[in-house]
């Protein structure tokens, strides 16, 4: 950073000093091709600053701190092994990307790799998958702007409907990237609109482009098709699967673009969702639209992921029997077992819409037969848009190590994790900075589902800040370890969801979707609130989970609070497991979560500025932590006064819920 | 119309066959000026047409049916003598512009005028001014389009950024405004943005070639201004009114714009008011701001609209002490006196936003010393778009009739009424057929604020569908003439306004602005509904109105049922003077609403296509009708629905109240 911080980008997790372990030991590195030359290029950097070195032959026994081979005995693919013996630590992988990935995990122990001699350990991905979609655009959408739910800048990659000319900022994505295991970028918004409809066709150059620029650091380009592209850009009549004209435009389209890029990863496809085209409108099922695809794609070794957020976004608010949650289950469970073995089927960790609270999708637990990857969402659209501070890792590792099936979901995800991505181009990458280790952690937890967030948190604080600024670390971990729950407990009550503004979602309005076409409602009248969606009396989507969460969820009893109103109505006097009446929670959260978030700022204004913790850093945190302060009142008052007006329960501690003058 | 009817503009009230009854007499035309040439001009189009004959000589006794003469002894200005004597049928004006008008009555008497004879009346208008106000766009805005709250299409002026090539359409208006007394028009939009500011200095050729078409009909161009200009397009470091760069600037620009167009009207401007820039900016008064463009102005016979619609548009909802019903009393009645002679304060009826009920806005009573206008909305913002059918002149007739201070409250505007207009490049002109008839009706109220608004239907009828259909008129009538209030019955209850979807106004959205920034609120609870504006509890609002208003709007039961929810909040088993509860007036009114909303369906599906009933016309209405029956059904369940949620009272006559089947 310069020392104003306005024009230069932001080291994120990869600042030079955390390179100085290795950059000042000698490093022997042994292996060809380009991924080797990546590893070597990094340390080589690292070294012309810190004055070690690194050299390309056999290592002398003794002579080296630090080893990285290829060897056909060891881990494959992205996996690696890792040991410290007599002096120097070593990573082997039979794969060059996996010495890659070796690299980063030495970067990240810094000088612990190089105290105490260590077992060899072998590290492998859970998923072999590790994807972001960037939702962004090549042309600025006249609503939803360059990146939709973009809340980071512009995108690295299109500006003003082109490619950037200026692709540095991908090359240093790139390295952040592979640093926390990411190794595959939608480079376009699902929504596929006009001018990116042509990414495939005409503007496969600048896709092409962008895969230069990833591949050294092994991150394949995927890529947003309208299921109408055959009609869009192929000028055929139809885009029918059964019809072989638009097969064989598919598999010329897709030839063309592997003679383009050799190593392209595949298509995303969001059919038949709110508004895009899709297999329906022929009368054709999902697996038929994604297999279409996927033919095209099987002889290159590429997939298509699908995704399963399809249901009808012209839902009559007055229609008790259509339920929102139960869309992606009716639609692809019937399906299980008849997609090529090329599709993932994507699928959002909830049945609704990355709420801050829902249950697992029951789709998760319904479909052994199909690769299914878990879609997540790091911009943060629904948890405070990078101006609220929310660091997401606890909740996507709860969702990931939920025994839904008995085992961790991610065990269930053979397809990969998925995030929808968060970073533009803002100087500090995201919109607000702490809002990058959301985009470390994803990546993180891709590899390893298992892991623990707050140690995930510490990783990313040792390595953006430097190791060794304890006040500075417990600092972090107290405003970040809890901010997810702080953000729920301000906002909509007990996984309900859907309290935003229409259109932008940012901000309260308990009834902005109440009585609207999304499906998307709270049902509070003047006794109670939530949604029936049980089988005794409701939608009956408690059954699409399997024993025990069946059962489970369709008790009102037995139903965790957290998700009380997802799964039933209940009178505002009822009493919760928690002890608390339903009222009296959303008053006693709505005001613990606006104190917690002036608590945020309070600790954040005590942080001094110095070291990586820049002026600018500290300045656009602590702007950002005003917002949230403002806003968290905002959605206290709202939603308390909303209740408060419909229930009519005065608060059991008296304090104004009428919203009649303002709490601060 | 073309048979089809869909590429050709329709003739609105002035169809050839209008002209029948003057285009087969011999008519005198007698008088010479632009005005007078204009006046021959349509006689003779119509002579052409029907085989009369038009002369410009004395006229012979008893040859000539019809005498147009200029007269120095007539009534003056726009007013005109119109008689029928000894078959001979006279219009007599002092002035070319009486001329003018004279010659519309006569097409409006249509064979009436050539029948028996009678006495010679004088007509004058009330106002001297009869004007709209074009929220109309030069360059199309991201959000509002080329016209704000347009629903005719795009702008008769301007499009894409540009005046439009070809301004037959807008001599085509020109010919209809004038048949129905309009006589001046701003044609930009009060919102000036950067495009529009230019009209001002460097596109004022634009604006004088629009005044060229309009002036042969004797309407006077006006122009919106950005407070702000010296400094957008003048380069100015100010727009301060006590700065003497400022008002060089200002008589410069205004020098300019006379030169360019003599009869130039004046300036309109919104100023402090929604984002624009103003007075207060500098710590001026509203009366400094509009004092400096009168002084500019006033050399040339100009006059500044200035518009009284200034409040907080950044309230918080938490804050029960400010009421943005008071605003505009506050801001400009002590400024009483203060303002220049040829300043108009251009007040809108209501003390809100064109809600479709309203008190009058007090200020109409509080400034003797100011000359005042009174803005109306054609437009139908927040009366059904042009999608509904809502036949405004009830409603402006009864505001411009209210005792406000003991005699109708036209005779408070003096500077006379404004409307925004409602038409746009629809082949219709408006995006309702039938909403022609508020554009006609407006002008008309604007010569004549006690005209009989059923009166007034039956002339647009006679004109509009030609005179001899009675079961024609029948059914407009009995559709609308109360469709106003059947708009009314199934939107927004007993005058608490504002429950329409933020942003774009249309469609229900009880909670929609209830905890906004916009000051529009009811305060719906379980037990009550309404805003006390009260002096004994509330805001005090109603403290702004003379006697007896005053003591009427404070008590609970004198105050009129339909804006009862203005003045108060009451418990929804209040008894209204109608003698039902407040809650199952809701109920009722809404029923019966969407009831009347089908109704106006059927109605015209029973009318036949032919004649001047294209079937393009006849389609177009029942689509209109058809969603107008689609958006009452969903207000009706939507606002019953949320009542029932809040209040728990159920429906006295059994029925579905609470959304959660659809009624139809």
């Amino acid at each position: 950073m310069s020392p104003t911080g306005e024009t230069e980008v932001h080291h994120a997790w990869l600042p030079p000093v955390a390179w100085q372990p290795i950059g000042s030991r000698r490093t022997v590195v042994i292996g060809t091709g380009p991924l080797v030359d990546t590893v070597r290029n990094e340390v080589a950097q690292a070294c012309a600053r810190y004055g070690g070195d690194v050299s390309t032959g056999r290592p002398d026994a003794g002579a080296s701190d630090l080893v990285l081979r290829t060897d056909p005995e060891a881990a494959d693919g992205d996996g690696y092994e890792l040991s410290r013996a007599a002096g120097t630590t070593t990573v082997r992988s039979a794969a060059p990307a996996g010495l890659l990935y070796g690299l980063f995990h030495v970067v990240r122990l810094g000088a612990d790799a190089f105290g105490a001699d260590f077992p060899a350990r072998t590290e492998s991905p859970a998923a072999r998958r590790r994807m972001l979609d960037h939702w962004d655009n090549v042309a600025v959408h006249p609503v939803m702007g360059q990146v939709e739910r973009g809340y980071a800048g512009g995108s690295l990659f299109w500006r003003d409907g082109a490619l950037r000319d200026d692709l540095s900022r991908v090359h240093a994505y790139a390295r952040l990237l592979a640093a926390c295991g990411i190794n595959a970028v939608a480079v376009n918004n699902v929504n596929v609109h006009a001018a990116e409809a042509r990414l495939l066709t005409d503007r496969l150059a600048d896709v092409a482009a962008i895969a230069t620029v990833l591949r050294p650091y092994g991150i394949r380009v995927h890529l947003s098709v309208s299921f109408a592209a055959p009609m869009l850009t192929g000028g055929l009549p139809t885009a029918d699967p059964a019809d072989e004209g638009v097969r064989r435009w598919w598999r010329a389209a897709t030839a063309r673009v592997y003679a383009a890029i050799a190593d392209f990863g595949g298509f995303v496809v969001k059919a038949d969702s709110e508004g895009q085209p899709g297999p329906f409108g022929y009368g054709r099922s999902h697996a038929d639209g994604a297999n279409l695809l996927a033919a095209a794609l099987e002889p290159f070794g590429g997939v298509v992921h699908w995704r399963a957020f399809v249901y009808n976004h012209h839902q009559d608010w007055r229609d008790r029997s259509t339920d929102r949650a139960r869309a992606a289950y009716d639609h692809f469970v019937p399906l299980d077992g008849t997609f090529h073995a090329n599709v993932v089927l994507q699928v959002k960790h909830g049945p609704i819409d990355f709420q801050p609270r829902e249950p697992l999708s029951p789709v998760l637990a319904a479909m052994p037969a199909t690769s299914l990857a878990i879609e997540l969402q790091a911009t943060q659209e629904y948890t405070g848009q990078q101006r609220h501070l929310c660091y997401l890792a606890p909740q996507w590792s709860e969702l990931l190590r939920f025994p839904l099936t008995g085992r961790p979901v991610a065990e269930l995800a053979g397809g990969g994790l998925v995030a929808v991505a968060n970073a533009g181009d803002d100087p500090f990458w995201t919109g607000h900075p702490l809002a990058q280790a959301n985009l470390y952690a994803f990546g993180r937890l891709a590899w390893d589902p298992g892991a623990d967030p707050g140690a995930l948190l510490d990783e990313w604080i040792s390595l953006t800040f430097g190791p060794d600024d304890p006040a500075l670390r417990a600092t972090l971990h107290l405003m970040m370890d809890g901010s997810w729950r702080t953000y729920e407990r301000y906002t909509a009550p007990l996984g309900v969801g859907f309290m935003v503004r229409p259109g932008d979602h940012y901000g309260p309005a308990v009834d902005g979707y109440e009585y609207s076409r999304w499906g998307t409602y709270h049902f509070a009248d003047r006794d109670g609130v939530g949604v029936d969606r049980t089988r005794a009396s409701g939608t009956a989507f408690t059954g699409q989970y399997p024993a025990p969460w069946s059962d489970v969820y369709e008790s009102v009893w037995s139903c965790p609070d957290e998700l009380l109103l997802f799964f039933h109505h209940v009178p505002y006097g009822h009493l919760l497991r928690s002890g608390s009446t339903v009222i009296q929670h959303i008053y006693d959260t709505h005001f613990a979560g606006a104190e917690q978030a002036e608590e945020l700022e309070a600790r954040w204004r005590a942080v001094p500025v110095g070291g990586l913790v820049t002026a600018a850093l500290h300045a656009r945190v602590r702007e950002r932590l005003g917002e949230q302060v403002r806003s968290a009142r905002e959605w206290r008052d709202q939603i308390n006064a909303y209740f408060w007006r419909k229930s009519g329960v005065p608060d059991e501690h008296g304090r104004r819920v009428d919203g009649s003058a303002p709490a601060n």
